[in-house]
């Protein structure tokens, strides 16, 4: 086990390659995918010559076995730049494949394909949310995997699948038996990219741009895909049930993301208004308005951050079924911190703020999703209510989380 | 004067303009302006054609001479797209550029360049707004127009010039007399482009794009930019003046806008919401929470509107100065309503909301500004407050808006 | 029909004797109903005198005739005292009872004990709201009339029937025939007080205080109360449209007057920070925190009033029902301008604020009422959503409201 | 120290007299105070004899010895009900008191004095807020000790002295010396009541009640009011200091007082949407509306007990000096939780909300106070922006607390 001053050094040695990587943010505003992935690969490198990689993988797969409330703290620092992730081997989805693929996967997948995802030498996709179906109800899933007696024959479309552009894997979830109780319909399978009947139909234009590579979402189709057992993760049926468990330390690596791109701008706009004159004699700073946006944005990334910390506690500790409240609670609670913070720094930036001179109208547009994936903020509150409405309460004063008691 | 009905005539006819111009919209948003100016220039042929041409300008000017709350509800309509009120004729700052030369300009400019940009044969901009000085103070203007005996040298910088790119004419707002008391300290010039000593130094990527032609922000440097005297619109010191004189009708063209874009986002809520599945047997529409958001959208749009409306009558009936207040509040009452509704929109879309395979995403980045351009909200929220702790208050039932009366 | 000058010049006659009110106000905060009631009946006497009673009545009962929007702006001045509508016999529901006398009254009715409620000398109250049944779904109703032949029995429980303390006659709403479509089971009767089998059973305590007389609401219980046909208000199964049709004016009044209070708040806020040292040097007015809330008090404060007038306007001209959308809007639309508006004064009252030393504390507990009575805010937004996904759509350029359109 | 599970237990003991507590709230409702009293002197005999009594002391003064971070979980518990903290011997400002005798009181007064207090045997005031000066900044204090050689002579006038009446003692804050630098002006001085020169004015009538004995809060004058250098607490000019150090763990108290307040609003809120039929089908629970209001209130609870509890730890381990930000920024946030969760729970109970019946119209309109007292909320926004803004950052993960670093 880690110790908190490891976590601080670690954190602080984080910090200085994410500083070193600011320079290349303006690569990515303006599109330049193939120059902005052969810096990141330099950096990568410097990465991996420090000992830096795979910080939230466990020891078993080379990573330092950082618990998950620890990692909550370097994934903040990564998460001050939309590079960060990627260069330290921990960008969504991979880490959540490469957990599902140690842990489920076949032998050979784990011999094979495994250490290409670990080292960052392929990278990989994971191929769920359809266009017609909400994705906060899995159970609307149109893409059908029918048994042709050895394998399955796959039809269907995707989209939003992250990062397909360049992936060597895809991880695709298909319905197998669309009878079977609603989370025991759909199965997982891996397949090598190209694969015959897998289209890549495009990047998604998001927010005004394609992206590249890592830092795209395609539309995928599915025409007479065939994939063999050899291809399945977990078994059939598990679909859903593995999806799910990818939930609990996704979700933290998200909202540390999202506490370290508030806190990011935060800074800014702290740095803002003290140097922005409104007056022959004041500086933006002297607002009491803009005092008080401070205030409000400090306290909402502190409890943030305690929230995200508490609820890695839970996960690291008990599981993530134990923390499932607290999981989905953290998803809207962060997501409006990030979004109010975002905003009013951008507006103490007035025509600044929408420039992309700064990197605040980068975050402003593309973290508007942080509302969406993983499932709307509302589905999220209508599940922990749910939750709450059967409970039956209990005092429980070593959990400092919601408790319901009898009420009078 | 105009009667409703013919209002109503011109509202439908707007329409079905606009409602043409849908499918170019994605042109836009993958930036393909070579194009689009093409497919656009159609549209004002016919435009033209159909005598919808100027639908803001006086008879004087060869326009209908409507009120400017009649003009309002058309505005809406153009509004609905971000090509609008390009195909009209009606876009800012050549509207505001035209009413500013018909009223100063001089008879030679009247005569050469006014029909020029009143029949949209050549484009204006207007270049007051610096990067380094608060917009909401425009005594803080650094770029500064020397006598040199027979005509002025400027020298200074300007951002966020919108339509720079490809306009033939620029109005320079620069300071001429630095000692004079604060708002006679800059004076006003019109230039035809390319000019001496005026360089286009680039169009500002703004929100992920540079844009391009009447949808570009640009960037200004101004070394040595000899101006004589028959570039001068108005007198000297004249500038804050005029520049505020516009702003009266150019905010109700703004809100007006702004209440088209709200309007189409809730019918695209609407719409979409009606279609999609939640669950086997409910859609979306369904849920009282989502109606909750219509129920508040239509409201808030409803107050809008009427304040806008109130707001043209006032200017149209007492003048902008006797408007004031209200100019100010609708800044900031229109542009909360816009991005409330806006954002909710976006939310019903799930992912596809985020993408550009519908324009909300377009409308929740590019309208983030309306927060900040003519003054960031703060600033026009402090100048209310500012002018009614002044007022003595008295009681005004002719008029709907703030009377303030002696307090218990 | 009035001129907009006489409306001016009847405002400011009403504000003269609502600034006369304002000593009273602390018998209410005291509760010491007996002085209040004769100090109010001094001031009644007064009105009559004046001639500024009934102003809310039409010409055939004695009143001026003043068209609504007219009306609704000496509303807003009664509404700054919570004594005001009573001293000028303009409350609820009086004249809710009154026009519902007069337009379905029998003759006898109309004859004996309209007078009696026009001219003030005996008060009514209306007996719909159950304990146990949601006022938002009135066919939820409990309370039964059972036929016996010559008339009816009821039998039922009510609940916040204002004023019934001291009420001379009685407005029920009960089931006559619980097996006819929703909207046509229940009926009116109108009684005497006291009756046989009509138990008052006490002053509900709201926000901490019973109340009295026309400042209560009561408890009201039926056993076996026996009443008559010659008790009936319009036809058996009429009672539910004959209530809903008091909703559009009653809401004018309600919102009206709400605009009063919220007036009444933002001009004691700005007397309150521009007296108050926050330094040696400072007023609470200079902050520029307590001035954006000012400006956006200002805002939606004049955004309700317009709000108001222009819905008022509709039912003036097209009735109520053209009206439904714009009455059940406003609803919640003002009572949050409300609520934001003397929350905020109050908040700049500091301790004072809490104290009954100013009257906002008492507009903080009992205003908050305002979005719960006539059906809670989120009733009325879902009602405004299902018409808007229900309607096909048009433009009407003559109407400033909702209008919806063939979306995308 | 005490471990987790005997936190448990001793919540769970809290618990079940705070349960029996409920029945006597009507008496408080009603301002039956010395029934009130009376039953509520026989439940702190039962507290005593539970050995309950004085959770929150020391050790050294008979207490429990809890680290404050465990107290805050008890508080919670007591706070469900305004008498909670009251029957426990652990209400403000007696706590502060005690605390402040106990390390700064002379001999005479720990001798005296104390055991009286700690008991419960007498109770004691504290003298500071004044109605023209801003609470939000002491140094504007106006009440003054004059020193007459043997002691001093004060005059001046206190407010919202809380539980004024029927105390035995009153410690009192004035300006000894007003050249002196702000913070070193003011002393403070123990004094048993009554005492001549100080008067009982009133209690204030507070949101309709002038309330009695420890729930109300009085006016006092000085009028030549003698006191000695017996009375003295600390040193001359002290004052600001000593005050400034009762402010963390009061703060504690009274968020973990107002979190259980928002647990019980949340339980009532369930149970009541559980019960209550919006339709022949279906409960208010079904509606997701309310049910989004469910999840955010959980939260929001759930963020402000991590931050309570992380800012108890913070004072426990490195003192009130080392969490001043965290102090200042739970004030508002706990406060704003707080509100948002009793103005929904209220609201599900639509007419019931606002009446007696239940208790949240209570915590609606006492509970307003809490955004007030301590200090306005947005004076901690602009304390807590003020350091944010001096401080220079670093990173510090085993703190989850703020951090600012180096901005871009």
């Amino acid at each position: 086990m880690m110790s908190p001053e490891e976590i601080v050094t670690l954190r602080t040695r984080v910090r200085a390659v994410v500083e070193d990587l600011l320079p290349f943010e303006s690569l990515l505003l303006q599109c330049q995918f193939a120059e902005l992935m052969q810096k990141l690969e330099g950096v990568r490198e410097r990465v991996r010559r420090e000992g830096l990689w795979g910080l939230s993988l466990s020891r078993e797969l080379g990573g330092h076995g950082l618990p998950l409330d620890g990692f909550a703290h370097l994934a903040e620092e990564m998460g001050r730049s939309p590079l960060g992730h990627y260069v330290f081997g921990c960008q969504a989805p991979e880490v959540g494949n490469i957990e599902l693929v140690h842990h489920h996967g076949t032998s050979e997948q784990k011999q094979n394909i495994l250490p290409l995802l670990v080292t960052g030498r392929a990278r990989s996709c994971f191929a769920m949310t359809e266009r017609n179906t909400s994705g906060a109800n899995p159970t609307l899933l149109t893409t059908r995997a029918r048994s042709d007696g050895a394998g399955w024959v796959i039809d269907g479309e995707k989209w939003f699948t992250t990062a397909a552009d360049g992936a060597a894997f895809c991880i695709i979830m298909a319905v197998t038996d669309p009878g079977a109780p609603p989370h025991q319909r759909a199965s997982l399978f891996l397949v090598p990219l190209p694969h015959p009947g897998l289209h890549f139909i495009r990047n998604i234009s998001v927010m005004g741009h394609v992206g590249g590579g890592p830092f795209s979402h395609a539309e995928l189709h599915f025409e007479g895909c065939r994939v063999g057992p050899e291809h399945l993760i977990g078994k059939i049926g598990d679909g859903f049930r593995l999806a799910q468990a990818r939930l609990g330390h996704g979700r933290i690596h998200h909202c540390a993301r999202w506490i370290g791109i508030a806190q990011r701008a935060l800074d800014m706009m702290c740095e803002r208004v003290t140097g922005r004159a409104i007056s022959e004699v004041k500086t933006l700073s002297e607002s009491d308005l803009v005092r008080s946006w401070i205030g409000e944005a400090a306290a909402g990334l502190t409890a943030a951050r305690l929230f995200v910390q508490h609820t890695a506690k839970i996960i690291e500790e008990k599981g993530g079924q134990a923390a499932r409240n607290e999981i989905a609670m953290i998803k809207f609670f962060v997501a409006d911190v990030l979004s109010m913070t975002v905003d009013r720094a951008l507006q103490t930036h007035g025509a600044a703020g929408v420039s992309d001179d700064f990197i605040l109208a980068y975050f402003y547009r593309e973290e508007r999703a942080a509302h969406i994936y993983d499932g709307p903020d509302e589905v999220h509150k209508l599940s922990v209510a749910k939750s709450i409405l059967k409970s039956k309460g209990g005092i429980d004063a070593t959990r400092s989380g919601y408790d319901r008691s009898s009420p009078r």
